[in-house]
């Protein structure tokens, strides 16, 4: 199956120049939805064994979830400030338009777990990084990061300091 | 099992008076995630069939994405404003504490698809009934409505415009 079949692109979404690729179209279509969560679990199973998939809202949800599930592996949801409502660990970084800060419970993370990071986008790794850091600091092991799909030509992969990469579409731009 | 076991009270959040219902631990559990999304599926089992499994970002997603993927139907996001790169149908409402807003794209749903609803939280039912609004307005039906906990003393089930409504854990309170 060729997943990039069911991801459209938005041109000048959410700012004038960025060529947005939105997978809504793969969500909505169970077969392929199927796919790539499998895919991305036959991706990552040599960098077991894994205790939690951890992933950014919201997108970062839809493919890290159904992936926990196969590795039956906890998920612990990284979230924009003011939504976790008990203690927080946060970190700030620089994004591919602007800035942000994300936000993990300070107890969702036992000492020595090993945690998969799962997002629906490889861009400047900047999001992925920051993941990599608040699962660092609350005392688990980052086994690597899968995404669906990679802008290549933000040289993403090379930024990010997750011991594993993979991502199942490649798109050579920006 | 019981499920609200691995569901843990926050008092004074968002705001003070809220008894928030934390399911990150229940979300951390795969045993007890597997058991819930399990659950969810055999209250609505004789609703089907059901082509697809919406839910309003991002607590609902947690939830409706593994129920969808066991119903072998897709996935329709509903998101906050600004956040949805195609063209989209919008709802507002009144919320438990404040306004909201919400987003579908215009083409998510194919007319006289069924349309299961999920959602983690039954409250005052405004979230769900905006969600029901969105799927028929895009010439969906929208089959019922599935979620982990109610809040009973909200009667938000009593306010709910859906044809079928079931909830896994109930709170007698507000």
């Amino acid at each position: 199956m060729d997943l990039a079949q069911h991801i459209r692109s938005i041109l000048d979404f959410p700012v004038p120049g960025i060529n947005f690729r939105d997978i809504t179209p793969l969500l909505e279509n169970p077969t392929a939805f199927r796919y790539a969560v499998d895919q991305l679990v036959a991706a990552t199973r040599s960098w077991g064994p894994v205790d939690l998939v951890a992933a950014p809202e919201a997108r970062g949800f839809c493919f890290a979830i159904p992936v926990a599930m196969q590795w039956n592996a906890g998920f612990v949801p990284i979230r924009k400030p003011g939504k976790l409502p008990y203690k927080t660990l946060s970190k700030s970084y620089a994004l591919e338009y602007g800035m942000n800060t994300i936000q993990m419970h300070q107890d969702a993370i036992q000492p020595g777990k090993r945690v998969l990071l799962v997002d629906d986008l490889l861009a400047t790794g900047g999001t992925i990084n920051a993941c990599r850091q608040l699962i660092e600091e609350n005392g688990g092991i980052c086994v690597g990061a899968a995404f669906v799909m990679e802008l290549a030509g933000l040289k993403g992969r090379h930024l990010l300091e997750t011991p594993n990469v993979a991502a199942l579409v490649r798109y050579e731009g920006a």
